[in-house]
């Protein structure tokens, strides 16, 4: 116990102090109560993995950024990348969970990136997920709880951008592009459209082998807007190209059903890197802010578990980042507002006022306010009401001497200056009142 | 992608499937609420430290049962062991924050002990501690906040039972054990006591050499009650019993005004293993089950912070035990009452019913209802009601041709049996009132 050691935190990991973490956690229940009014129920799975639970889910580069050890026990385990892997390992491990499963989870993921501006190691997700239907209701469903929680996190301002493999594949072989490595490549280069522009894309497609400038320009121009052709009924994949437009085509109909139409459209030029999304796939954007990237993914993943020796079972999902979310809310002006510390204040006066003051600041909390006692009944009354101040109290409730004798309590609205000398039975229902107020 | 992984998890980690993590998010939820109401802020801190910040303060086996690895870096890293310690870190690296700073924290701790009934790897502590003062006030608040949470839970019989390790350390010196090395082996076996009895306590003490059995007589009958005397005045540690007396009678005495005098009582035989109790202890026992241990546990420790190089800070804490106390809340027949599942599950029938019915689940979910849509709308009636039943909804809302022709849904209330046809426009208001009632 002697040694002395530099109070320190790792790179790419935070400490949220409690003004922060106020905001953070009125943020999630905003998000949490948008999922559950939206049929989503909570799921908690472990921190800790078995590493090849999460081995190979997430590409090479992924592998490498696990945090992956020994334990003491020599077993290889990793901390989870992110809530979708440990959902599927969950699906495949209890088989008779009744379908559809509808799940939301919020949880720390770890990842050893390197930490730069908004990219931290250990972050948050909230995903909501729906495993075991491929109905377009679903998809339609993972759109409709994020417009929710954005909406009720004051976010008027945004866009999902609805994707799909299988129709974007479909438009890259009408366009002509019929070679599996150059559709890839195509789709590299569409996927830094919103970077770099659609006329820096055409020169990078224009050089590509198998593409051209001529079919390069063919695909862009198909990929416009919502009317993107799903290919001529000829060669490989042009039944599944068909089969994801009518997908694709029902999700939106029914988002436009739950009145989502305005914050949700098709996006074809989205092609999500994780290798596990085989449907739809979804970004979200902020209108006000679209540098930063997308919001809030996902898509659909009708394969993943199938790595666990589980039949196919399809599944949607989204997932919200909450840390990039939070973020911008910052930059928009329009962080959640909470507050840290008490709403009330009492001062309690020299030994005097001591029980009844306790005893009042008992009554105040069991009324529902949020209330502390300055910490030195000793201390003089400007002493205690900078305490108050400084914990950002609307109230300070004042018991001494006087007021013990006369069964009140002085009350000061500390933003409004005024003071009222209230019996002190009437104490709580005054500041429960004023809190909600 | 190919390799066949079997889906497991590690021994002593656990899944929390829906209906579980529901009642664990009411509990939480229940607590966080008493807590912030005692003034408590939230403080948010990585679960992975510089392993030198967590080692060597919770002794020898401590150590050992850290979840120790090296990063991707090389970084010599940890995961956290408590709440308390990242706290203490908190408080050494951001010299300024105003004290008494008061914060709780919910997180995941994790432990490689040996899984055990009861006994994990990963589990939830959930802490309130108040920093920078001494006053008997923070302690009490403490006790004051855990009978808040825990009768907020429907918990009426407990007992936090307070002790003090200087007032202790007086009655072993009056009773005539002054030898420190006779003094630790007299606390360890007086910890004993609820599980070996007062009579076996007694031999043991009269086995060890400098107590014996007539001074370990004096020291279990001044053990007994509230009335321990604090030593005669004599000796060394005298002043401090006596300081510590004063300071537990001031303790006492607040949880009295504040109306939890019923719930609290002082027993000194409480001696809490870790090394950095400095002055009052605190343990919480469920007198109808009473076998299972203390479900919040604390004391102060004011000396924690010198391990980081700054000067001593006065501290005082206390950490409730998730796990356990939600494991006793099953025994008790008193877990929270929550359900995972949506409260109306919207029963679309065919395409002529998909536009009003989705607008309608749209609605219902914005009345701020828990909601989902069955999954296929070509599925018959008596499908879609049994997904409805299985899901636990209260209630079914019917949309089909005949619903849409009149401007209604038909409003089965699965528990009562009964059936309504109800506008459109009322349905949500009608369910979020009957939700409610």
């Amino acid at each position: 116990m002697e040694t002395r050691v530099e109070p320190r935190l790792l790179k790419g990991f935070r400490d949220f102090l409690p003004e922060e973490a106020a905001r953070r956690s009125a943020m999630l229940a905003t998000i949490v109560r948008a999922f559950e009014s939206c049929g989503f129920s909570p799921l908690s799975t472990p921190a800790i993995e078995y590493a090849d639970i999460l081995l190979g889910k997430y590409g090479d580069e992924g592998d490498k950024l696990l945090y992956r050890f020994q334990d003491n026990g020599g077993r290889d385990v990793a901390l989870r990348y992110d809530l979708t892997v440990p959902l599927a390992r969950v699906m495949a491990q209890y088989r008779d969970l009744p379908k559809p499963f509808r799940r939301y989870q919020v949880g720390t993921v770890w990842r050893a990136e390197k930490p730069a501006h908004g990219r931290f190691r250990e972050f948050t997700q909230c995903d909501a997920d729906i495993v075991g239907t491929s109905s377009p209701l679903a998809d339609a469903d993972c759109i409709a709880a994020v417009a929710m929680a954005l909406k009720g996190l004051g976010v008027e301002r945004f866009k999902v951008r609805v994707g799909h493999r299988a129709v974007l594949n479909g438009v890259l072989a009408a366009a002509g592009v019929t070679d599996p490595a150059a559709q890839v490549e195509t789709l590299r280069a569409i996927d830094k459209i919103d970077k770099i522009g659609e006329a820096a894309v055409l020169d990078l497609l224009s050089e590509l082998p198998g593409v051209g400038r001529e079919a390069g320009g063919r695909v862009l121009a198909a990929l416009k807007g919502d009317a993107a052709p799903a290919g001529d009924g000829a060669g490989d994949g042009a039944a599944e190209a068909a089969a994801g437009r009518a997908h694709l085509d029902a999700v939106m109909a029914a988002v436009r059903a739950m009145g989502c139409g305005d914050v949700a459209a098709v996006d074809l030029t989205i092609a999500r890197g994780l290798d596990y999304y085989t449907g739809t796939v979804f970004e979200t954007t902020l209108l006000d802010l679209p540098g930063i990237g997308s919001v809030a993914s996902g898509g659909r993943y009708d394969g993943l578990l199938t790595m666990f020796g589980v039949p196919a079972i399809p599944a949607v999902g989204i997932s919200i980042g909450v840390d990039r979310l939070l973020a911008a809310l910052g930059e928009l002006n329009q962080l959640p507002a909470a507050h840290a510390g008490p709403a009330a204040v009492v001062c309690i006066l020299g030994q005097a006022g001591m029980e009844k003051g306790l005893a009042l600041l008992a009554a105040i909390r069991a009324a529902g306010v949020a209330a502390e006692a300055a910490p030195d009944p000793d201390a003089r009354l400007k002493k205690q009401m900078e305490h108050a101040v400084r914990r950002g109290a609307r109230f300070a409730v004042l018991v001494g001497e006087a007021e013990v004798a006369s069964g009140t309590a002085a009350v000061k609205d500390l933003a409004g200056g005024t003071q009222e000398s209230i019996e002190l039975g009437r104490v709580p229902g005054f500041l429960a009142g004023r809190a909600r107020g």
